[in-house]
């Protein structure tokens, strides 16, 4: 089901000292940013590795305001390890098995993701604490 | 530096209860388990890719005692995400690299990690609050 980890969502309360300082610490590069209102974040992408089934990134995660998902992550938890990312081939087959079995989903249909991916968060609860999204890749990425 | 995401380690309260969940969620295999005396951990390794660089998995973290850094971190947040672990080809040139930038790392030397890794942990500090590992893997894995 899974083909990757796709990347490792980090809350940071600035874009603009996040990203230099994972440049510098790890000769990373920032391929891609933007904004999703839907998700209440701006977001940067910092390429790890480029495999065959697709990328591998660190994704910085600005919150847009304070009552965003990040923004009380960070009013409450601090900066840190978000939520982990998987990449898949099927979102609609992976989210389908998903239900069958029992877990439980924020997104029972996939959203708007990064660069035009199509995304859905597994519900913390269901996968000991851990908030879980999977990662179905436009074409071409 | 950094060849790919090697791991995304999950605190939990049992291995034998998060392995089979884990299992079943994601069609995982737990490809190798063992105690980290030194860390103070019981841990499984679930295979999410076969890269060219290299696996990435999913680490499920035990404590082996309350007083240990997954032990208190467990006591505190309780379960969910613990750490991250990128694979490098060469530690000791990572660890150079990332001392002269002044990044302040808890492991100054590497330390002996799962399968005969050499690991290193930087100091969430350094981070922005992400416990972050370096690993670079034994010949043959």
């Amino acid at each position: 089901m899974l083909t990757r980890i796709d990347h490792v969502g980090i809350a940071v309360p600035s874009l603009s000292e996040a990203i230099p300082h994972y440049e510098e610490a790890f000769n990373l590069k920032c391929v891609h940013q933007e904004t999703n209102e839907r998700q209440g974040v701006r977001e940067a992408m910092l390429l790890v590795h480029a495999g065959e089934t697709g990328g591998s990134y660190v994704q910085l995660l600005e919150p847009l305001r304070e009552d965003t998902p990040v923004g009380k992550f960070l009013a409450k938890r601090g900066p840190g390890i978000h939520h982990i990312a998987y990449g898949v081939d099927n979102i609609d087959a992976a989210l389908a098995s998903l239900t069958v079995a029992g877990f439980e989903l924020i997104n029972k249909t996939p959203v708007h993701g990064t660069s035009n991916s199509r995304i859905a968060f597994i519900h913390p609860r269901a996968l000991g604490g851990v908030l879980t999204e999977l990662v179905e890749a436009a074409a071409g990425h």
